[in-house]
């Protein structure tokens, strides 16, 4: 049974399609954009698994179905792997009806998606998330782009999908770090928006760790509904969709702090929830017990809990240079995305010192889950 | 006394402003969107000319406005210079309210119109142009992007500025070639759309190449009202708007077969619009007559009128080579923009031994003005 969660933007509506088995049926893209040719882009680790299921689904639909491969991981988020697909574009003679088909996790997403809005100033393109955290997050809402070396996504475009694919049976080859990652990303939208679904995860965390396919399923979808809402309320994050970088502001300084790649994106946004919790409990946003309830949590999901010392001399001061950097900064004042009260989020400014008291705590002393 | 052409777009509308010394007064920008930061983005021809006085007029609206200098020339429309604008928004802290200005020529325009589009997926910018190229045809319409070593303009988005300058005192420092390269999209809006125009275009040709300011402000107005009336019919070149890209199908194989920068865009446009006449006429759309009469004017203007010898073995097949992968062509067919009747223009393909005899004709012969 197939389950679909709507994403509501006018002409550039499309439908997430959730279900085992999905990626090899040639019926799931049987409404795709008709062409002469399709490029599927993948990374070396998920193409040996899925490649060859993806291009016969989509043979009867394309009369040529190419394929380019590129190195995995974050560390190749940038222009010289993008240059990749269009290299392959061009040599394939591609035009501008050839669909472009993205096959594993969030970078292949962002980078194919990134590389959709561009070539010939747009082709269309489809997810088929291939990890917990492109089918919850990244694949869904039309964000896409790659990493600058002084910050994450710096460089990209606001580009939907014409239908993202959602198969669980790719969980089945995917390591249990990763789907630790990925449950960051699931855990996120408890504390920002549903606290009932963060009762749930409470209670299913052992089958969700344990790859459970009904248990998945219903966090794939879900997600994917509550992101559905904000996107379709906010497609340009003009404001409310930011609630949906949770955790993220301190997670990309670690991320960037540490050498992208080092850290898992999900390692980050774990990590980052505990402490902007613990900036939300400062500000008297939310209780002390809040926040130990996410910190269990997110420390069962098999994720950090504590920081990365970024710097031996000034951690404090190297996260706040590097939180400068956020997109959500405005005039060099780090914007947080902080809890309002449980299942609420909101926006705003927090004084240095607090946060450099946060850091301080979460990086440094052996945090008790 | 200032003119203004309006490119209705809804609520991505905006102003061309005509005039002479428009770039040097404050009052210019009194409308531009407010940010703490402006970076002005220019070239080294054009920032020695004119970067001092841009940045004073934008001083009283922006607290701090930072300058970065690119190479000049078609040669450097790549990744690696577009890389310098994203280190230098990177390097001053700029965040999602910091506006561009794109100070020179189509390259710059091009060039800086990405690189909004895509900085932190999208900041506002303002097109400032000092070419006549640039101030009738790029920087209206939201067309941007970079070069791919295999075809022009491959990779881009479509991304309209807040406001286009056109400060007609440019001109006083633009160089013959570059001002009869402008005059190329002059010449196009006549067969394309308006044959009164063209008829104003053959009496006033002598008073354009003087440099005379009350001709070049008509043709760039009346050259931006055609331009913005397409434009705001078909924004995103579904259909009409490629129209414009007359003369622009061989004139890009040209580019691209020597070498970019070896021949300037409307040189290639000069040659390809009397190559597209010859195409037409040959398929019935247009007489002789009309053939010759655009050759006559395009060769007053200072312009080629024959197409340049790509290959010495297999100079047709080398341009059929280079046209199937402009971005008009569908399914390796080649799309042409003919003349259909004086002031008319259709989108077609034609067959390939129609268009091997054109080449031949057009690039062999001396062909007589």
């Amino acid at each position: 049974m197939t389950d679909t969660v709507h994403i509501d933007l006018g002409d550039r509506s499309y439908p997430i399609l959730i279900a085992s088995g999905l990626l090899a049926q040639a019926d799931t893209f049987a409404h795709c954009p008709k062409a002469s040719q399709a490029l599927i882009v993948s990374n070396d680790t998920v193409a040996p698994l899925y490649a060859r299921q993806l291009q016969a689904a989509l043979a009867p639909h394309y009369p040529k179905v190419e394929l380019v491969v590129l190195p995995d991981g974050e560390a190749h988020k940038n222009w010289t792997t993008l240059q990749g697909i269009f290299d392959a574009l061009m040599h394939n003679g591609a035009d501008r009806k050839t669909v472009l088909f993205a096959l594993g996790g969030g970078v292949v997403g962002d980078m194919t998606g990134f590389a959709a809005a561009s070539f010939m100033r747009g082709v269309p393109f489809v997810q088929v998330p291939t990890t917990l955290l492109s089918q919850v997050d990244s694949s869904v809402g039309g964000k896409t782009g790659i990493n600058h070396p002084l910050g994450k996504n710096m460089i990209g475009a606001f580009y939907q999908p014409q239908l993202v694919v959602c198969d669980l049976d790719t969980f089945d080859t995917l390591p249990a770090r990763e789907l630790s990652a990925g449950l960051a990303e699931v855990i996120k939208y408890g504390p920002i928006a549903d606290m009932a679904f963060m009762d749930w995860l409470e209670a299913e965390m052992p089958a969700l760790i344990a790859g459970d396919k009904r248990a998945l399923a219903h966090a794939v979808r879900r997600s994917c509904e509550i992101k559905a809402d904000v996107v379709s309320k906010d497609e340009r994050e003009a404001d409310l969709r930011a609630i949906l970088n949770f955790g993220h502001t301190f997670g990309h300084a670690i991320e960037a702090g540490m050498g992208y790649g080092v850290w898992l994106h999900g390692e980050g946004v774990g990590a980052g929830m505990v402490m902007a919790a613990e900036l939300s409990q400062r500000l008297g946003l939310v209780d002390a017990a809040f926040v130990r309830r996410l910190r269990a949590l997110v420390a069962r999901a098999g994720l950090p809990v504590r920081g990365a010392i970024l710097d031996s001399q000034d951690n404090a001061g190297r996260y706040l240079e590097l939180m400068r950097h956020d997109k959500k900064s405005q005039a060099g004042a780090i914007r947080f995305v902080l809890i309002d009260g449980p299942g609420k989020a909101v926006v705003r400014e927090a004084p240095d010192a607090l946060v450099r008291e946060v850091i301080d705590l979460c990086c440094a002393e052996a945090v008790q889950a």
